[in-house]
């Protein structure tokens, strides 16, 4: 199941120059095992904001919530969930012609 | 996986009064099978609205538009989603002592 | 009576660790409390967010009030409440057929 | 238990005038007897607007539905329902001293 | 003249313990003369919220500002204000039959 | 007292060409009596908008409500009303210097 | 040409007893120059709230600007600005009978 | 003086096509007037929206009311208007090197 | 360059079935097109609503808007759209180890 | 690709007077860059607030972003970003006549 997830950090730029630099590279190193991992399937910087956009894939809202418990930058982090459904257009697109 | 769902049905209230007391009645019956089969779990009315609230357990995102398209006051209602994730202390309090 | 209650306990990670798990301890020993005595009947964490909602059942809102006073972690919450009114079709489903 | 209950008729206007009188002189009717039941206990216009605010007396939120679906304006407002809490300072007030 | 008047008091919980419990004293009596004069003619609690609401009744829209500045609680309050007409059934249920 | 009213009268473009024309009319000729009462001492529109902003003079709501009741183009209107305390340097400019 | 000025000074409140007294004073200085000039025609206190609302004329924008910038209050200062525009009724009623 | 002026016109397409086709080349006679007079700077549509986003450069509020009067889409359109001031750095682009 | 865009397609439900339903065929069509070009590159349903949320990839904002325009729901859709940024992780991702 | 770019700096005026006066020198020089390499081509103060708007010159969302990263200010400011679309009115103008 896919969910949108916009991640607003603006509170993380009230640490100091050291956190911060830490935090970021945490963070690296966790995104990049959620992307290896399929569930940060797609993600965005929204221009001009201190926040990200993107695509979540994980069996349900259990499972987000501990994925996103296990952010580095989660104590700082303002979080907006949208749950998704599939649509049936990407059904038909993905299955064999008859 | 439990969702809140908010149902909005004012606009129900623009059908004629046949069409509406069909409306309810097809509406009680499918309410009545989802609350049998346990996806509906729990619901209340919202006073002073023409709206109810209710919690409903299902696998997944697609699994709940399925079910919300099945509904008879669909095309009339507004429906707002929350996604849901199981409190630890739930999980603690269902568990038996060590 | 029953009442939808949103509570975010966002400000409460201001608190130094130590005062945090202390916090976090004591609102886990009232919560288990107010479930073994019915108030606290359904609860959910909400994805992303520092926030549960939960259907707390009361005689009224001067109790509610009385209740939620009785949190630790009250002066830190920002608490939505939403009044319920019971839905005709829950009684039905209760009812033995005639 | 109080209530604050904001009922807005901005919709009974669509209605014809025949249609309009018979609904204000039903809807006073039915205000006078809510008034004499200690149920309506305060209420007000709200200048400008076509709604009224009022103090609602009534033992909980079922009893408060069904009262509003008792209202011969019901299917055209928009109402907004607050629960109320007794205030300390008013208990003090109504208790002789010691 | 009746107002509906909400006062949040949530920035007083940034208060040291000894200078709450002053100003909770102060407001305390203050709340009480303006009961007695008439003024604060009801109010309530909010559940859940460091807000109370109420009926003040005074000439106008200066006699209300200066009765709000004597609050003690003013610096720290959040204040919202609303004026309102007497309602004709109010008028009506007040008067002798002929 | 003193009120500052908005007034959108977006909605009594849904009229006929010409009972729009004498709505207009009958709004202007109320409109003058009230500016020669003292009544609506200052008003503007507000530039792109249906609406205009005005100050409005009058001892309480009672007189609000009863007056705003008398214009042509009330059961067309959104109206919002906002109450005003006077200034203390307003005060202070009128007065003679001692 | 007109704007409506709404001025709200609630962050001048974290000011020391001092600092908050010396700023008033200014203010008020300021205040009657902009009175005696012609530019601030009307203002009120808002009840209940730290702000005034006024009637600033300016020839346009930048004049605004350069006006607002001149008050000792604006570092601490939320400003909304509206423009207004001549109502035709205004016109008329200056207007010597023809 | 400069205005930012957003027009959305999302009402004019309950026309008919045969009302629409001649309210639009009317638009684009008058937007074109506009535009060689000076008068509409700059302007663009907002993707995804019937609405467009423009400067409008006149000599003030009523100067701009007028303007906005004289657009044959003006009945069917939601107008937001916000007042621009020159900022110092234009000013310092355009003048010469001392 | 990437946009998230979401369309709301509630009006298109006032249409008569047989338009319903060619409309709908006609949508299924151009969104294989835009699949196929790669226009549309993910979509989902937004559970509840009468809404899809994609990421739609085109060079710039003309040509999302000459793209929405082609769509045959357009004159029926309320549209948002957010531009989107390329994230630092996914080039990371995928760039070759060096 | 034009932009309209809101950029609010009310954050910055917690600078001390040496770092703010630093800061705005800093921003000064990048604007005056980004005037003359065509990105910043118009910008105005919102009379009142602490923030201009502007139009932003750019090839897509990346670099928008990374022009927006370039701002000394960045760190202290609220954006907000709407990618525009060229007008059909705007393309005729600068044709020449066929």
């Amino acid at each position: 199941m896919d969910f949108l997830v916009r991640i607003d950090t603006s509170r993380a730029y009230t640490l100091s120059a050291e956190d911060s630099k830490d935090l970021i590279e945490r963070e690296r190193v966790r995104g990049h095992q959620l992307m290896n991992e399929g569930v940060l399937r797609h993600f965005w910087r929204l221009p001009g904001k201190h926040a990200n956009i993107g695509i979540w894939s994980v069996p349900d809202a259990d499972a987000l919530e501990e994925t996103l418990n296990s952010l580095p930058v989660r104590p700082y982090a303002e979080i907006d969930v949208t749950p998704l459904a599939t649509h049936p257009m990407t059904v038909e697109a993905m299955s064999p012609p008859s």
